[in-house]
């Protein structure tokens, strides 16, 4: 199995924590964004989206963070991690539908300005990142873990990247002691894989 | 089964067609968004986003348009709307990803600002929804169905609302042949629900 990722990659870090959780060995081939090894054909061709992270599980290729951990869920994770019934499994996808819309264009968004240099518009996407968080913050008042499970889900694997690491997009986590007590539930799994800080936003002054 | 919707809302639309789709019976309850009855303490214990739709079957509330699809194939639609072998599991799921963030961020910002006057950035939403059209237009080149699958999924059925109404945000759909043949493929299923035109963005011409 091969994971082409970029490292500072918030969604390259959700597949990279997964495989860890659930023990995979696989091959991370690193992807040079600022070079623009994401947009060259042979790349292209395994994504036409041209973003990172893809799965190559031997020729079945799985773009998107979200399908990569649904697809190793179901292949290898057993449904603790994704589960079936229907309302667990719409709870998942709830998270996951998160995952993809606020926290892509809220903390992601608000980090891609300071780490990456993106012209996106950082007020918006910090305001966005706060709407959620007070979400969120309450959601956590009375459970665990995000889907409401007993058991950790692939929605809290899809969620912990970005959120960890808004600080570095100037999203302030200070207010939601809910979120970071859940932060910290993450990173006591066994096998968690941390994801590389950078020293932008409000990680400049740690 | 109540289904909480706005009449205009793609996300809604989403829900209603596949709840029609299934040919479930269900009660549409209509939140007037304009009026602020999705920010009600009422609406809010249901939703905290303050979003429809929300689906309640009996009891069992299900907000997030694709998680009221997942909800809906595990419990009434069987395999064929929402797989559960891996690899076209995790590629409804890439479509899905793509409803809650491209989507949502693209064709649907742009006719947020166009029929809700929403204060977005019209011209990045038109350039996003572009890119992504692009992309779908490459990959219907040679599937009938998004995800890959011989028969429609909630894949299709999440990105259809969008895309089809994108004119009304002024995304011009003239150059993506194969997308408007894919939109013509769903209107053709049985029990297709539509959703209500407005004269926004491209459609006051029309």
């Amino acid at each position: 199995m091969k994971l082409y990722y970029g490292p500072l990659s918030g969604h390259s870090h959700r597949a990279r924590l997964f495989l860890s959780l659930l023990g995979l060995d696989y091959e991370p081939i690193e992807i040079n964004i600022r070079a623009g090894d994401n947009k060259t054909e042979q790349f292209l061709d395994l994504n036409r989206f041209g973003e990172v992270p893809v799965l190559d599980d031997d020729g079945v290729v799985v773009p998107d963070s979200n399908a990569i951990l649904v697809y190793l869920a179901k292949k290898f994770g057993g449904e603790d991690w994704s589960p079936d019934d229907p309302v667990a499994a719409a709870s998942v996808q709830r998270w996951l539908s998160v995952a993809a819309g606020k926290v892509a264009y809220g903390p992601c968004a608000a980090r891609l300005v300071t780490v990456f240099g993106a012209k996106l518009n950082a007020e918006e996407a910090i305001d966005r990142s706060h709407a959620l968080l007070r979400v969120l913050e309450n959601e956590l008042n009375d459970r665990t873990w995000i889907a409401g499970t007993d058991k950790p889900t692939i929605a809290d694997v899809a969620l912990y990247s970005y959120i960890d690491r808004a600080p570095e997009g100037n999203v302030d986590l200070s207010a939601y002691a809910n979120v970071r007590a859940w932060l910290r539930r993450v990173e006591a799994l066994p096998r968690f894989f941390p994801f590389r800080k950078t020293k932008a936003g409000l990680e400049v002054e740690a």
